[in-house]
């Protein structure tokens, strides 16, 4: 900040003792109407109502294998890796997530930049883009944990100073995926609502919200309300399949006794305009493979240099 | 038992280091052909076929109500219940489960006695038939926990001395289930294969086990092969659903994070002719309210006596 005047917090939230929903301050589709979308208008349209769109089979079988691969092999030389970027669980050990792989895999860092998925990142936030996290999800089959809902934009403005709600991510499902298996599950019209939490934010965090989230968790009444306007729907489909998300929409899943397992690779895409500033929670911010606060060159000129 | 003989063990189990999958011994529909069943001949094929039968919306609406108010006050006057038919959650000690009560309410006693479902029941084991053990089983919203993939026979046989597969479950939802909110899982087919589970059963596991199942659980490889088989099915449906399934097939639920809460009462019909013996693991069974040794007096003679 320049000025010595307070900054502006447009979405207070672990900073009292009771919840509260505010209303969004920022369009859901950010390009001016009338400007020729890259997919079916209708499709766009769908996203800005519901907060996310499932395009199912986006990516060839080919395409699929040949990322189940390049996620196999990073499984494999786990020594390659930055080794704070592998999230092992906290019983099994077994890596539950590998992050910023769009810097640390090229066919990944490929993916990210895809046309396919990065252009509409572009229109819908209507501006360039950059990858603010990055990654890699296994979440086994007969033991797979929980993830409990959470609005990603919650954790991003309080822990990483995420300004506005110019943001969404992509995951691309590497494994076919049902109801049963512990989807993706996403509350329909939660993106137009911030459900500010209760409680504070304790000093390194992240180190244990990444395998389970005990702060900025959203409270059962406002839970109730989200889901009672909009309902709940799966984000399921066959592996190819590519969910994209708004950056408030409130999800979470189940855990998975099925024997499948699920993977995906999920990426962030943030408008080069809504880049980090100071946290608005506590002032140390999250180390830079959580949220990028220095690797924030546009994906076009980043992608442009590697080839 | 009145000779020296070692008593014959059809289905062992928790007895070695190794994991094994032994034939089923005993028909699945006890009745002899070209006998008239009480439901339409289809419905008990598919029965035989998967190990299970979802009767879509068998009780009326009015008579869910009625059932939903009696489990609403069981759980508000627990003091009238026996001390220990209540089981609590772990960590939150709501209640999870209340067992007996067919035995502690007469509206669930006569649900338990309705001839919609224990004259299939009846049909189906051939046999007159009494209630083995009753529950009503509360899976609260947010916070329900997973329950792992087992047979019910496997603990009926070890813990309890069912000497046979002559028995079947009828669980009768209360609450509307989705695919989404924890329902039951079930394995198509896994009924006619016994899993024998490695490792012993340590003295008073019933106390645990109710909550969570450590012993008497199948290994990931023969739940692989049995799903590989028959894949996974959710008894899901409105309340008023009752899904009948038979005592060996292999079933289970994920956790629940959504807010819809899932209630059922649930009760295990057991022929009169295949009775508890002494358990074919530890040697102490599990108590009365959990399997009836003492109470076996047929459902149909029992009504007769209330009426």
């Amino acid at each position: 900040m320049t000025t010595g005047a307070p900054r502006e917090d447009r979405y207070p939230s672990r900073i009292g003792g009771h919840p509260k929903i505010l209303p969004r301050m920022e369009p859901v589709v950010h390009a001016p109407a009338r400007t020729n979308p890259p997919i079916d208008a209708g499709a766009i349209a769908r996203y800005e109502r519901d907060g996310f769109l499932v395009l199912e089979s986006l990516l060839q079988p080919h395409e699929v294998e040949a990322l189940v691969a390049a996620a196999r092999d990073l499984l494999r030389a786990p020594d390659r890796l930055e080794t704070e970027t592998l999230i092992r669980e906290r019983e099994s050990q077994e890596v539950r997530s590998i992050f910023k792989i769009h810097a640390q895999s090229k066919i990944f860092a490929a993916l990210a930049a895809d046309p396919r998925i990065a252009d509409i990142a572009r229109f819908i936030l209507d501006d360039d883009v950059y990858i603010h996290q990055s990654r890699l999800n296994y979440k086994p089959g007969f033991r797979g944990k929980e993830f409990y809902w959470h609005s990603d934009f919650e954790t991003w403005h309080v822990e990483d100073g995420m300004p506005a709600m110019r943001a969404l991510s992509a995951s691309i499902l590497l494994t076919d995926n049902s109801a049963l298996n512990g989807p993706l599950l996403l509350v329909p019209g939660s993106h137009r609502h911030f459900v500010s939490c209760v409680g504070e934010t304790p000093d390194d965090h992240y180190k244990h919200s990444l395998r389970r989230q005990d702060y900025g968790v959203p409270d059962d009444q406002s839970l109730e309300h989200l889901v009672a306007a909009g309902g709940i729907v799966a984000g399921a489909g066959k592996a190819g399949t590519v969910v994209l998300f708004d950056c408030n929409t409130m999800h979470g899943s189940n855990g998975n006794i099925t024997p499948e397992p699920r993977s995906n690779a999920f990426f962030v895409y943030n408008a080069v305009s809504n880049r980090l500033e100071a946290p608005f929670g506590p002032p140390t911010p999250r180390p830079e493979f959580i949220a990028a606060r220095k690797d924030v060159e546009p994906l076009e000129r980043r992608a442009r240099r590697a080839a």
